[in-house]
């Protein structure tokens, strides 16, 4: 197997190990200890991959968005606009195991992001990325007719991504008031306002 | 000076002095050693207030929410209903200096609080408390026919509390595109949807 192929593949790893432990654990308890034994891996070896604790948390937030967006590709399927946003939301708030345990990742990653420069521009990035792509859902929406609010596009993004980032906090942490079915009462007002 | 008197006062300096250190230099660089220098205290004395890390941040996070209610309702005077609603979210949200240093007290809040069980409680509280105030709010506006959306009173409340919590991270971390003008406007255009 060529070099890099198998280096990536070693990344690939980590990453997944890294995400599920901190998920599980909370950040502090992951440790560069727990992490080489999930993986089986000596301590030295990780310390390449990992050469401080941000590089940890910043290796699991990359691996969880990522994921995010893998799913929200392969759900999307032909949607466009508002039925494309739904899909998108739905990824991206604590309503199934996987969500809510990538919620437990993302929550650590603001507090470290809050006191590193390099952190807070993967974030920074990140929602660039998710603002475009609620900015294109909404103009297709716009253009089959299903959007029709007097609020500015750009508004309704900061909106809809504030909703999202905001359910992230209520669902991991105040469960049984942010259940599952009432995020998803929550994101479909708020989608079925977009068309008055 | 009765001795309750000046332990209650001692405390509230020790929580004014904690919140602003982990506004400013965050949860990891605000230690025992960088509180008492703070407060010119001996260490010893404060370990008395401060058993564990967990409880400098609980402080802080309690300190922040009471002067955010302080706030609301000093400004609140004889506002009901909508007007109430937005006194309330523009002192929740990181529009201005006071309120983005004290986004920057929930934000590692909310890492710890994720791993503690009491921590845990104490958000689960304050957010009982703010959705109970919000609901407040909507059947004052349905009483006075301003609040008009088909919505469920529940659910517009889940919406707003998440957008406030969202808030918080998209305006300490995202600053340039959550813009203070851009919170006013997403604020404003979600309390507006609820006429119709």
């Amino acid at each position: 197997m060529p070099k890099q192929v198998d280096h990536d593949r070693r990344r690939a790893e980590i990453a997944e190990a890294t995400w599920r432990l901190i998920a599980e654990r909370g950040i502090d308890g992951t440790t560069m200890r727990a992490i080489s034994a999930a993986l089986g891996m000596a301590h030295g070896a990780l310390k390449h991959y990992f050469p401080d604790k941000n590089s940890i948390i910043r290796t699991a937030f990359t691996h969880v968005f990522d994921s995010t967006n893998t799913r929200i590709r392969e759900r999307l399927g032909d949607a466009t606009g508002l039925a494309a946003l739904r899909i998108f939301c739905l990824e991206a708030v604590p309503v199934e195991e996987v969500t809510i345990l990538e919620a437990r990742v993302v929550l650590p990653f603001w507090q470290r992001a809050l006191a590193d420069a390099e952190l807070e521009s993967v974030f920074v990035d990140a929602m660039s990325v998710w603002r475009e792509q609620i900015l294109r859902f909404l103009r297709q929406g716009r253009a089959d007719g299903s959007v029709r609010t007097m609020t500015d596009d750009e508004v309704v993004t900061e909106q809809l991504l504030a909703l999202l980032n905001g359910a992230q906090v209520l669902g991991t942490l105040t469960p049984r008031a942010a259940t599952p079915k009432r995020q998803h009462q929550m994101i479909d007002a708020f989608l079925d306002g977009l068309r008055r």
